[in-house]
């Protein structure tokens, strides 16, 4: 858990205004990981045009990362209705050539540090069970999120749904100024 | 589980379209109960418009009990995006002065058979862990519901949200003709 600033990948840019470009910003992004389905692309997609539709209202924020001016990567997140403080992270995507330089872990640090910033206590991600999804699990536990629970065939007949959750009051104490 | 008919409580006549006035009716019936927060009625509305706006693509499905042309109770339930066969069952209300009826036990079946008619393999339910909901909990456990996970202050500090979940698969065999 980060507590303050924390160093940025080289040349990396945070943005967290949305325009009608992002549109295609993100079904790239998504869509560049060949990881997802269609239609998971496409639901990445809905949550960008609600978000432009109702604006913060909508409860999808974003965070994007820039990199020479170039979108590289972006975390979508949020307040979950009816709950004090308790946020989901629905989408987290690094552009597939610039995986492991760590612009998917400062993208989540800050989206937490923005979230603990406005109140929030804890954060919920949900993923797959299925053994292609082991790197995104050990993405979050590594990143102090814990298995909070699973659903077997959530998803579908042999595709559970793990979901995974971090305090993000329990942050080491803030180094000395 | 009900498989096929299920005797429905007297006069109760069955409604499943979505008009205008269903913004009133839902946000009466669900504000009848006492049971929600100012917040949560706004929620329960929120899906009817969503419905209104989007059409059944919205994901949000409606069955309106209706007693002599007065609504009485609804439930509002829909498939899971990006799932195979998961349902989720967003909310499930009778009027305050008409409940023990065995009204909500026919709108929750019913809507269990009709999630099971179009492929619906698992439906899940959310609910708190307070003890006000100990009723709303025994409600889901005696209909063939068992908890499949506990988020301890999930919704607030010392408000935990229960997810419950009934395989719509395993149902007894039907009845001979």
């Amino acid at each position: 858990m980060n507590s303050g600033a924390l160093p940025s990948p080289a040349n990396l840019t945070l943005r967290d205004t949305v325009t009608a470009d992002d549109v295609t910003v993100v079904r790239q992004l998504v869509a560049s990981t060949g990881f997802f389905s269609a239609g998971e692309v496409e639901v990445a997609v809905e949550l960008v045009t609600e978000r432009l539709h109702r604006g913060p209202e909508s409860g999808y924020l974003f965070l994007f990362g820039d990199c020479d001016g170039h979108p590289v990567g972006y975390v979508c997140y949020g307040p979950i209705a009816c709950t004090v403080g308790s946020f989901d992270l629905y989408w987290i995507v690094t552009r597939q050539d610039r995986r492991h330089a760590g612009i998917g872990t400062f993208l989540l640090y800050e989206s937490e540090r923005r979230m603990a910033a406005t109140g929030g206590r804890a954060v919920y991600v949900e993923t797959s069970s299925r053994p292609q999804y082991e790197p995104t699990r050990r993405f979050y536990e590594r990143r102090g999120y814990r298995q909070a629970a699973l659903l077997p065939d959530f998803y579908a007949p042999g595709d559970g749904k793990v979901i995974f959750a971090k305090n993000l009051l329990s942050r080491p104490a803030s180094p000395a100024p």
